[in-house]
């Protein structure tokens, strides 16, 4: 793959967080039926309706790509390129008018992330990642470069997750040794917390109970701008990988969390 | 007094918080030194100037109303009279670059709450509330009265705070009977989870380890909307109370969810 093609990828990418947002947009304290799907998760018409354009606008350009999306399931999940979708990630927030959700959009090369968005429709901020590229950062003020910042101490840290509910069992006591040995928890973040991180407010970011289509967009981002994303394990995420993740702006508070997240 | 006269005072609070706010974006994802307070929590020079304007504002309209400020403290706060401030609820959350922060402006009469503003600088939303007038709710869509929703049932309503960590010892037991009744928790709320409540997005806020200038803003927004907010033992808030408050939107959720604070 060329950076060529790797560009016509990321303007498409971006048609389809514009044309997701102003779906989303739309229904945003609007009066819209929540149903419950078979998890108990709530999916909204602004999720279905979001997703459905998206998959119409690569199915028109790249009909060979795979797709797997929260909502529309997978389809032609063993090609070379697969893209992988949440139309409204935090989609509870959403239904409380809250702004803090956001449209994931991730592309795979052989399972590998190599571009990601994260789109705030209400918020009007964007994050756009890709492989070899560094992260950009959009929002009423233009276009910059978004950057990590140094934090190697944990006890100087920053740390975002969306609940503590999202721990079970013994995620739950790893992550509540991760979250005492911090200087800050804060919760309520949705995939903006990862965005933050990217752009040097925020220094973790540590979640679990997590569908890939909730991670795999921001790993392109955070790995553009200087960070590190894996699960608890270390390993890089794919597709197959599990349900827990860890950002970090410093590849040593990444390292000292990891430690922590192990047991040790 | 007259309701030309909390007319005056209400016109004077939107001024103090369109100044505060200017301050505030001024220094919003600048880098701004940090300083912990006695209490270990964080204040920057926005806490401080924005604070420090609004004390002027009132001074020269109304110098013998008191002031009680998170930061400044208290003057006077004998007097009839009393503003109650905190200039960015949401420090924490502030210095993260995240936008779910607020100001908040109460004006207390004799003891009771008598007007409140809750303004969020960056989202550009502002709820106003004042004794037997209907909430406003203020945003670049213009401004429309806020109203809460039905929800008589525990096990329908959806429930913010700020962080499970605001709730120590029984309180934690009392937080966790209310978190596990209800359909749907979520966190990270600030002062926003009471004007989605307000506006008719969200069913209960709890929260607690709060000072007054946290919460006295909040009352006659909520009460102003048709909802309900008092301490855990069902009393109304004043200057005196303690640091659990409990808002709702529907009364008998409301009743419901004391009960269950109470250890029914």
């Amino acid at each position: 793959m060329t950076a060529e093609s790797l560009d016509v990828f990321l303007a498409l990418a971006e048609d389809m967080a514009d044309a997701a947002g102003a779906i989303v947009r739309g229904h945003f304290r609007q009066p819209v039926a929540v149903d419950d799907k078979p998890d108990l998760t709530p999916v909204t018409v602004a999720d279905r309706e979001a997703e459905a354009v998206m998959r119409r606008m690569i199915a028109a350009r790249f009909p060979d790509h795979g797709i797997v999306g929260e909502e529309g399931g997978a389809e032609s999940a063993g090609a070379s390129h697969v893209w992988v979708l949440d139309p409204v990630d935090g989609t509870k927030r959403f239904i409380t008018g809250n702004p803090l959700f956001g449209t994931l959009i991730a592309l795979l090369r052989d399972g590998e992330p190599i571009l990601g968005v994260i789109d705030m429709p209400i918020l009007g901020e964007r994050w756009c990642g890709a492989a070899g590229q560094a992260t950009r950062f959009t929002s009423a003020a233009g276009t910059a470069t978004a950057r990590v910042r140094a934090c190697p101490r944990l006890a100087d840290a920053t740390l975002y997750a969306t609940s503590p509910h999202m721990f079970e069992g013994p995620d739950q006591a790893a992550f509540e040794r991760v979250r005492r040995a911090v200087k800050v928890p804060l919760y309520g973040s949705e995939c903006y917390g990862y965005g933050l991180l990217a752009s040097g407010y925020n220094d973790l970011t540590i979640e679990a109970d997590m569908a890939p289509y909730d991670y795999l967009a921001q790993v392109p981002v955070i790995l553009g701008a200087g960070g590190s994303m894996t699960d608890w394990a270390g390993a890089p995420l794919r597709l197959g990988s599990g349900h827990r993740v860890l950002a970090a702006g410093d590849p040593a508070c990444h390292a000292a969390a990891l430690r922590l997240l192990q047991g040790d």
